[in-house]
């Protein structure tokens, strides 16, 4: 099973709609199971830093199979991740906005939200999940 | 004047028609005059290769202000760019398939295609582009 | 289908009986079909340089899905892909060594190897992908 | 005395079954004294994350000559060595699963373990040292 273009433009418009429903510009990506870009959409007037935040939640969630925002919490000083956010060139993002994306308990892909504040992103990441099936 | 994600998205729309009727997956980039992705498509089975060379070639049409195209003539040994391609960490693509955005003149931003054959890749470019008005 | 980490090391064993058949030291490296690293083994006193190179080589022909000796004919200066081998930050090769596996017409991965001259490195390359099955 | 390409792929066997034994799938690399890959295996379905992440925590150990381990005591806000894991483009490691292999109280490489719990990862680099002999 995989994340098709179709499916991942879909995710990105469901993404899309919640942020029009909070009012802020979020940038949206999916990746599949190598980590690879299938999709990803700017919305206007989105922060320039979202592009590679948004991606790399993606990229993250896919490759360490958990949210973004589990992750985070196991890379605080003190815990037992902590320093993974400068590995991988620093692709690894710690906070929330990154999920993975399963199919019948496989991991196919993750979905990256960035734009506004972290609870924001995660609500538009989980609606942007909520639309693959 | 500035490209909006819809009107990017209706570009890539246009430009994936095109593949869709040459038979060759594509993938689409559109960016901003900064050189910013605004949104990029990876059609089902597209090359892994494509995903930086179509976002690349968007870049370097708007960085250099002419078609990558252009910029491969320019850029082969002996003529007068020769050796651009290696500068800002090899970002700039010298062959065909990017091309300025261009409103009453000024350019506002790039298209870049990667998939196919270079003539493929432009035709899918100059669809696109025709989508923008 | 996917290359799993017993067939990527029978692959490499493949490769390694070549490689001491010509008496020249090698590294090989096969990745799946996302580019990513399934297994990697450097040969004693083989070129710290073909480290790199080997990897690279079974990146780029998963990523253009042919074999890096055909990439490099079309990256030849006046040919219509010169200059790809500076995107993706130099990691597309364009010499001998690095071929795509396929199972049933399908790209699922790529083999590269590095250390000895081009002929020789594909040579290698051949009789690890002909372990493949 | 140097790590020779079979004992590697010795040292990673043993790696191996510790991880089968567990019941997680892990990535498991060894390096030489310069730092540079002998050989890296990643077992089917092991996280993405961990293929940089295993290969750095191998050089990180050589690179610093203790355990990873106790490298991210030394890294921890406040400590000694805090910010060290940003240096070498992220390079170094601070939690477990990283050792450092000694001859005769030389370090002549390392062997770096990632994909399950920070103790897990330590407990099949540990398995992977023991048959270093």
């Amino acid at each position: 099973m995989y994340i098709s273009k179709d499916t991942a433009l879909r995710m990105i418009a469901a993404a899309e709609d919640k942020a029009n429903e909070i009012g802020v510009p979020m940038v949206i990506a999916v990746v599949d199971r190598g980590g690879n870009l299938i999709a990803q959409v700017r919305q206007d007037d989105a922060l320039l830093a979202s592009i590679d935040l948004a991606l790399n939640k993606a990229y993250t969630a896919v490759a360490v199979k958990v949210s973004t925002e589990v992750l985070g919490e196991l890379a605080q000083p003190g815990q037992s991740l902590y320093g993974i956010q400068t590995d991988k060139q620093g692709r690894f993002v710690i906070f929330g906005g990154g999920l993975p994306v399963a199919h019948d308990g496989v991991i196919i892909g993750g979905i990256g939200v960035s734009g506004g504040s972290v609870e924001q992103d995660v609500a538009c990441a989980n609606a942007g999940l909520s639309a693959y099936c």
